[in-house]
């Protein structure tokens, strides 16, 4: 990860799962961002305990509240992080906060098609949207025209679930809405990446691979990867990316992957 | 169009545009459906005189009141349609209604994100849905084991603004809601292949080219192609359509798209 230099971070969805594990794997780096902002939707909740523990470890770790479907929880916690980098841009703005619904084809409705949608694809746009702002103050005060991670970038986790070209696992798991949501995920970065250029952000999407996480091991069986064999390929694949890579789909090991 | 030969056919959003220029040339075949069902949100209203002149003309022509984003809607018009049909099934459903929002990746909102994705991709799943079994009905009662429009078929009318592989006209129009939509209807018409195969109904993804309509002409430019010729090229598609072309994505000429 020689080449992954940021001075900010955020990550959506931290408190569990691969978000909590890409805060865990920043805050380890040899040379780690001076500030991660971990954000999830319930600071105080049961489930980010370990979240809270990690913070009172590293005091570079800020704990945001956001609810990615909510659009005055973003614009708040945009507010907030913009407050607290004071002159600074944020560099790395990583959306990964998703949902999945074991629906068939035949099961699927209008309220999960819309929940996951809203979650998987709106949340990524309107968080992209609010932090804008601090992703081109970060362009801006970077040295160099080349796009990278470390500039300023829109990371989308999205999902293999999600190309089209080889929809993967059909018979372990149909679930429409959320491969639909995917390949919805997966245009909006394109669009992120066609929109964005010119103000030197890069941005990609990348699938994690099979992860041991509750969604990961939701559908009963054991994924093959854990947690931080994904994040530590997800983060290698990270440092490399470059002008080239922008607009493009990427697993956990920097192969591309099929729309 | 010797290939297609459909005892029946419906297609959504059938009171102006595309969806109207299909009914016409159904109805204008040397040897036309049996049953044409015209669907719209609102059968009594302005937008549908021509549509209402049309069926006052062709006996075989049946307006079906259908608004693609309410689920008993829905309901109704498959069961209206059920029991017009007695013991017939249903040949060709055209998911074609849609809509589109003219915003930038800057103004994209989450109440536009959720309509588009409403109507132009979670309606044609809830369609589908409703009128699986008078398709399964159509399969059944149909010679042979080859996949066909003629016996059973989905058309999805997608767009080529849904291509992610080669995202055309960014320049023109961002329109971000509209084409992550589509990309998600393409991944809709693949899951559908994948899920209906088993009951020999054909689906695929359908670009009508750019087209003289209202939404065609809604950026203020003229398309090049007008209602007929995209529907005479797409009706010509169809009657060629075969087990190697269900979860394909093809243009109004029959090229494949990129997903
Ligand atoms: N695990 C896999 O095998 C796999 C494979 C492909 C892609 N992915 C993708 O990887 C990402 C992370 O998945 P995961 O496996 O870590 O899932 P996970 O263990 O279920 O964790 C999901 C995370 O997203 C958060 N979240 C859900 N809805 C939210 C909302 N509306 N607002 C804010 N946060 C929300 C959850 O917060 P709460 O604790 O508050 O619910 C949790 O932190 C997802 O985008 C997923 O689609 C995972
Ligand atoms: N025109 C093009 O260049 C072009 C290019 C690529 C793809 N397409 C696709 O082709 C299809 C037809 O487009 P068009 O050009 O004919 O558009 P159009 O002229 O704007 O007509 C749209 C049709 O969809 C109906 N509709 C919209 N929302 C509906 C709802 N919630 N329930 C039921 N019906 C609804 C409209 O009914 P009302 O009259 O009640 O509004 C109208 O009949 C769309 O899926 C579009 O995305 C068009």
């Amino acid at each position: 990860m020689a080449g992954l230099r940021v001075c900010s971070a955020l990550v959506t969805g931290a408190n569990r799962g691969i978000g909590l594990g890409i805060v865990r794997q920043l805050l380890q780096m040899s040379n780690p961002p001076k500030w991660v902002y971990a954000t999830c939707r319930n600071p105080k909740g049961e489930r980010a305990q370990e979240l809270q523990h990690l913070a009172s470890k590293h005091p570079s770790l800020v704990i945001i509240p956001l609810e990615v479907t909510d659009s005055s929880s973003i614009q708040a916690a945009a507010a907030r992080v913009g407050e607290h980098l004071k002159d600074s841009g944020l560099n790395l703005l990583l959306n990964n906060a998703g949902i999945a619904k074991l629906n068939s084809l035949d099961t699927e409705t209008l309220e999960d098609m819309s929940q996951v949608y809203a979650t998987n694809t709106i949340g990524p746009l309107l968080v992209s949207q609010a932090f804008l702002p601090l992703l081109k103050k970060a362009a801006l005060g970077s040295p160099g025209s080349e796009l990278s991670c470390s500039k300023a970038a829109i990371i989308n986790i999205s999902s293999y679930g999600g190309s089209i070209g080889s929809p993967s696992g059909w018979d372990l798991m149909q679930a429409v809405s959320y491969r639909c949501s995917k390949a919805a995920l997966n245009m909006l970065t394109k669009c992120q990446s066609l929109g964005y250029r010119e103000h030197s952000i890069l941005c990609a999407a990348l699938h994690p691979g099979w992860v041991q996480t509750d969604m990961g091991s939701s559908a009963g069986h054991t994924p093959p990867l854990t947690v931080d064999m994904s994040v530590q390929g997800m983060l290698n694949v990270l440092s490399t990316l470059s002008e080239k890579d922008t607009g493009t789909f990427l697993d956990w090991e920097g192969k591309v992957v099929l729309w």
